[in-house]
């Protein structure tokens, strides 16, 4: 347990609250709402545009910009890539959610095109997405990542975590059992959640929404606690909604997905963190 | 309090469940099964469909039509306008919420292309897009309301909204923490709601689905109670929700808004509607 | 109640959740979230992805496709024939839901498009929908079945159904008040469901979803047995969620579907199944 960067996130988290910062996104259109409500179910504001006729002006009004390739589509391609370089212009944090990496030549023509003309702040994706940006060898299954990725354990996803963070000079999140947060350097593990996450679609997302949430509120260049707290925030979520309503069945613990996180306080976060520096 | 008003609105919502009028809508991804789940809660059909080889036709075969810019794409602009001509030509009305205007050149434009295009029947939106639309001064954030402006007051509103409906001959909403509904002669004020209403996406969106529905069920060509009845059916679900589930977090308290509206009543609007003639 | 069909579809059931299969979706975006949702909840894992550049290899790697028309627009239309070409190259199982047939002029071209180019495993719709399939004089209104059409009773809802499972050689259902499932040669009813169903958006599409679920735990190519199970599901989470919430309201009893898949198992199917052969 590490307490000073709990003590961190959650006043961060605090920050949040009160700054309510606008979070531009451009996001698959399977889980877009559930990341527009859990962005201000922990106090920001979504703003959805993806026209390249308005997507790098939204961008340069907002504190911070999520990129989601989940349904991925040529028209919006040409949109990320512009709202990123505004972004980077700007100083703004783009967050990158490489959703379903490795899965198809476009997603990783795409994926390519992104990292080589955007500069990422945090870059967020399971074992088999990172594992695919890092060249491992990783087996994938559609947008899920596969039982054996998920078993190899985390002292593989260290490695390959802290490799893409050095290699892009970014925060890179592995979500799994066991969330992997590093900006390269310190490397912390995260053991909230619950195994109900994956019944549910777009929990990856809404953890990309919650980070970009976070860093908007960061006044820093250091986007480690931003990760960490938006990371944490979805595990706490899963962990609360599922003792409360999770014998219910898979859709009230979607609910209350987001009833947890409307709901989160840095006290909640201080009580509950399973966070270790590794 | 003003009973007349609530009475016809009342009668209009025992319409709307009777007739069961087929609204069609050119809307945003980011809140569109919200638009469709609270147009079956109140007893309307919905149907999206937004490309040009058939929006037209669709529309044709409604009983009204309901535009929302919030995710803008140059795809369904083209659309938008086609299906606002049709209705125009058959007397079906149109809704139009005019998403974060004044956020954007491409948003701007094309508020100014549809209004210039099309004869709207209700103009539903906050104060930033209304004020936008007036040529007020407005200080504007993403598509949300700013503070400042929410704070201004609803004489300025009122103003606002007279002079845009006097303008554009329609019927013209603002909402917020009280909501103004005028013709530009009758002026009404709504103090149902609860603040927990901008905690969860999509509400105004909604809102102007209701208010489809209930001009789908008007027979006149006098939208003003249509209108009443759509946002004052948003307030009372707000209210409603609050008082059953808001405790537990936004989440459930979105469910809630839909189940509100899948149970309101004409006696429940008499017993709860706070509506004053200004 | 005939019980042996009931226990291979529990037993399909089993296979579902232990094999877990990947089902491909091009849908529309009103219903998708719900539609990836439920496949989560059956124990299938989700895919959406509809652009050109990786529709068809997606495909390839899935164990089912499913097809819906709901919100059409050019740019899928393309996708959703290379996808079903490529789906019957490799024998994957296709399912059809010709949302809204007969309402549009584009959407009656693109099902004689799909129904020329690409061989169906399983068509599914409501009764003006395949009646239209079927050259039958229905009455449309708008996406749902018209009120004289589902009161048009049964009989001549199994003639149209055998007539096109003929046709197309594939699996045909036809959902309604007793929803219909034949290959042409055997024809079940089943008398499950509830009418709160039809007001809540999308459950139609999340039949097809189930039913691409089954298909794709399917080892044969005999589809009958999945196409029940997928309807069936559909009907006993309509009843089991109006028995836990649906006095609560469409919102919970929306929630409440999704709980209920998530929680069957193959001995509430027996409890519950009220499936007839004809």
């Amino acid at each position: 347990m590490n307490n000073s960067i709990i003590v961190e996130v959650g006043e961060l988290l605090d920050e949040v609250r009160s700054q309510n910062p606008l979070v531009h996104h451009i996001t698959n259109y399977v889980t877009v709402n559930d990341c527009a409500n859990i962005t201000l179910a922990i106090g920001a504001s979504p703003i959805m545009a993806d026209d390249i006729g308005e997507a790098a002006s939204i961008t340069s009004i907002s504190s911070s910009f999520v990129i989601n390739i989940g349904t991925l589509n040529t028209r919006t391609i040409e949109s990320m890539i512009a709202s990123g370089k505004k972004a980077n212009e700007l100083n703004i944090p783009v967050i990158f959610d490489p959703v379903g990496a490795g899965v198809s030549e476009l997603r990783n023509q795409t994926v390519a095109a992104i990292l080589d003309q955007v500069t990422i702040s945090v870059l967020r994706g399971n074992i088999s997405e990172i594992g695919y940006i890092n060249g491992s060898e990783t087996t994938i299954k559609g947008v899920d990542a596969s039982e054996s990725d998920r078993q190899a354990g985390s002292q593989n996803g260290i490695a390959i975590a802290k490799n893409i963070a050095n290699q892009l000079n970014c925060v890179v999140v592995i979500t799994g059992e066991t969330d992997i947060v590093t900006d390269g350097n310190r490397v912390f593990t995260i053991n909230n959640g619950h195994s109900m996450l994956a019944n549910v679609t777009g929990t990856g997302c809404m953890s990309a929404s919650l980070i970009g949430a976070f860093c908007g509120a960061t006044t820093t260049a250091d986007y480690l606690p931003a990760a960490i707290g938006g990371t944490l925030s979805m595990g706490l979520a899963g962990e609360i909604s599922y003792e409360k309503v999770g014998h219910t069945g898979s859709g009230s613990f979607h609910i209350g997905i987001i009833d947890a996180i409307s709901k989160l306080d840095a006290m909640t976060m201080m009580d509950r963190a399973d966070v270790s520096e590794a």
